[in-house]
């Protein structure tokens, strides 16, 4: 594996699910692997569990992790090609992503969307640069459009609590108070297409997501119908897609409570978290047994230490 | 030990200090102690002694630092239970304790009071709810009451420097131009109720601490007699109890000045730093050989290893 | 070695280079010499690469590094003697400084200059003061005058890229929106007298250096006599320091530019980075096989483990 920015670049998802289960069993064994090299961790936005789990990730391989609030700690960055550069950015993408090769031997990113400007998010302005100009692997640590980290801990926690073969999976829209990004629910959308479950998507009618991504996915705006049957309920908030990022739709008949578990099979809840609780999901649901979100985030460091893995194994 | 938030939960005062003298005579003695284990350090207002002293101690015992400024590096947290989390608070405590708890074999944390909700800080809401919801131990990097990790330090000073069996320590108040928190001087108090000290606080009228601390303890409103025949002055100032976060006292006569020093047994000068210059003492005390505030701050180190050796060491 | 805060701690230039390079032929080969030893980092100011190179110089020899932005982590200094501390500052460098010595073993500081107090900038205000009062070897990662682990890495540069015995180069001012500080060319034009150089100034009318500095230095206010038979062009801004901190020229015909080049003897392009593209320099400079800008970037990891090696091997 070179870079690490989309589910498009795991390559086989079985196996990639199986090493980090591995990893889990004995998440020092391959403390070798990672002797002086240095993971930059780069954060345009705010973070914990994915701030806190790559860190843990790269120290259980041996790595030294450095982390930097770019906004903050750094210089402002320039994107744009061919500027006359007399305003307030300080320095170019070009020379920051080939200057933090120099010292890091991956670059790992974080760089939310706009949701003002779709073409700039779709193009994944701030990590398509990094992977362009940088002259080391690049990892998303969620972008504009994805959040592929999140989706192999999620593909991984699926895997460990399924109690059927193929179990039903349901992604659910759910109100919030602030405009969301799309990433979490694009980049889990494509790994439950590569899964072996029965995936349906469930939200308000008008809260389509982009359509690249939910191709060939069952959609059903009534969310107690695709409830029916299930084995886990995956909740997310996301902002209109089509009405770009604004909100349309703050609904609370669409918060996942107790009653609405009650129609699926037992369901388990899932979130990425940070979650709004009791806009979201109920105080009920979330201190149930059936909310696994603890236990999803603790998979968070075998992922990312899965995928330092195949990035450090290059070859793979 | 399991959390250490509170002098309370010092079970034997002594031989925590002899730990903490064993530990400073071989700081890297307990390297393996440590190992592939993570403190996380959460802060949610300024440090620099405690920020770097308890990195220091981590990594003497092989452990690894990962340091979060929770206000502005994650995401802003709602402590209150049954919340609509409509508003401006991302995530709940309930998630982020349980969640850092996942990544961190210890989570310290640091949470100033309010000084404007008495019964908030008493309650000690943030270090309290991250003992109730973390599956780790907790360490009060100083909370809204207490400031644990610099007692053992001020008693570890005290037992380097004292020149007399039972020497006779004064708690001295001081003025300052800004509202300043209780912890340092509850736990202080704490600490020297379990020493062998004759122990004397003085402050003006009207200065009285949380009675739950000092009861049972000298209180002098006249600082010239509280310092006859001191041996150590430990000069604090706190913000007025009673009249809850409020300053109701300047009196620049309360300073620790040399001419007050002389009233002393060649007492040592004793702050748990920052300290203003010429407001909590002069610069001729300040600068004084009588001054062991830098001591002091250097014995934060070994008290940091000696609490999380005892937690590390689980069973004692 | 004790101290590292100007080009004048450098004894011996061509044995430093020499160390330098065999140190990046072999990076890892003295990871025992900062065992157990912290390499304490403070920012004033944002940085990306003086940040990320010398951690990873600490981390190549061993040593644990601890990162601190004192203004928004720490409290605010006081710099001044015998002020009454009744004001926004919560603590004196007097303390801070050796308070910070009890827990690291090398205190690196980036300070700035105010560009409006030229007495105060010239003094070295804060890098002074923690020379005087810290207890360990103090680093500049550059101050209000000099930026010299910038301008080692500048020497390492030309010492690899020179193509003839003794290369000309020319340092040339250039356009820029905003006030920059004297730091850099001030460092760079004290090596350069040091190496076996044919070295030449070229600056607009009026934007003089301080005098102690460019003293000896030929000065050519012509670019493109300047530029001749150049072998390295060295493009800086600063803003004029007779006028102090005041930008009096935006010229764009300072600019380096591809014609310009033309008038040199094949030269290499060099910048300290961030540089504003077609400001200081235009695109098709910056991205031709002149430019070395990267390869410099690289080198400041070596220069700081220099120097670093020569702090820990004391007694050179």
């Amino acid at each position: 594996m070179k870079h690490f920015t989309s589910v498009d670049d795991i390559q086989d998802l079985n196996e990639l699910i199986a090493l980090a289960k591995n990893i889990k069993q004995a998440p020092f064994a391959n403390k070798k692997i990672g002797e002086n090299k240095i993971l930059g961790l780069l954060f345009f936005n705010p973070s914990l569990r994915t701030r806190l789990s790559t860190q843990k990730a790269a120290l259980n391989l041996g790595m030294d992790a450095i982390v930097m609030n770019l906004n903050t700690e750094g210089w402002a960055l320039e994107f744009e090609d061919g500027v006359v550069m007399d305003g307030n950015k300080a320095e170019h993408i070009k020379e920051a992503a080939q200057v933090v090769s120099q010292y890091c031997d991956i670059i790992a990113v974080r760089s939310f969307p706009t949701l003002t400007d779709k073409e700039k998010d779709e193009e994944e302005q701030v990590i398509s640069a990094f992977k362009k100009y940088a002259s080391v692997p690049v990892i998303s640590l969620e972008g504009a459009t994805e959040h592929p980290l999140q989706t192999v801990a999620d593909a991984l926690t699926i895997e460990e609590y399924k109690t059927v073969k193929r179990p039903k999976v349901v992604l659910t829209w759910a109100p919030h108070p602030k405009a969301l990004p799309h990433a979490v629910p694009n980049s889990f959308i494509k790994v439950m297409k590569k899964a072996d479950v029965d995936f349906v998507i469930t939200h308000p009618e008008g809260y389509e997501l982009n359509p690249e991504f939910t191709k060939g996915v069952t959609i059903i705006h009534n969310q107690d119908e695709a409830f029916a049957d299930a084995d886990f309920i995956y909740a997310k908030n996301w902002s209109n897609y089509m009405d770009y990022g604004q909100i349309t739709c703050k609904d609370p008949s669409w918060t996942v409570t107790a009653d609405k578990m009650k129609l699926t099979n037992d369901a388990k809840f899932m979130h990425c978290l940070p979650v709004r609780r009791n806009m979201i999901v109920t105080d009920e649901v979330l201190d149930s047994e059936a909310s696994i979100v603890i236990a999803e985030a603790n998979n968070r460091t075998y992922a990312a230490q899965a995928i330092l893995t195949k990035i450090l194994d290059h070859g793979e």
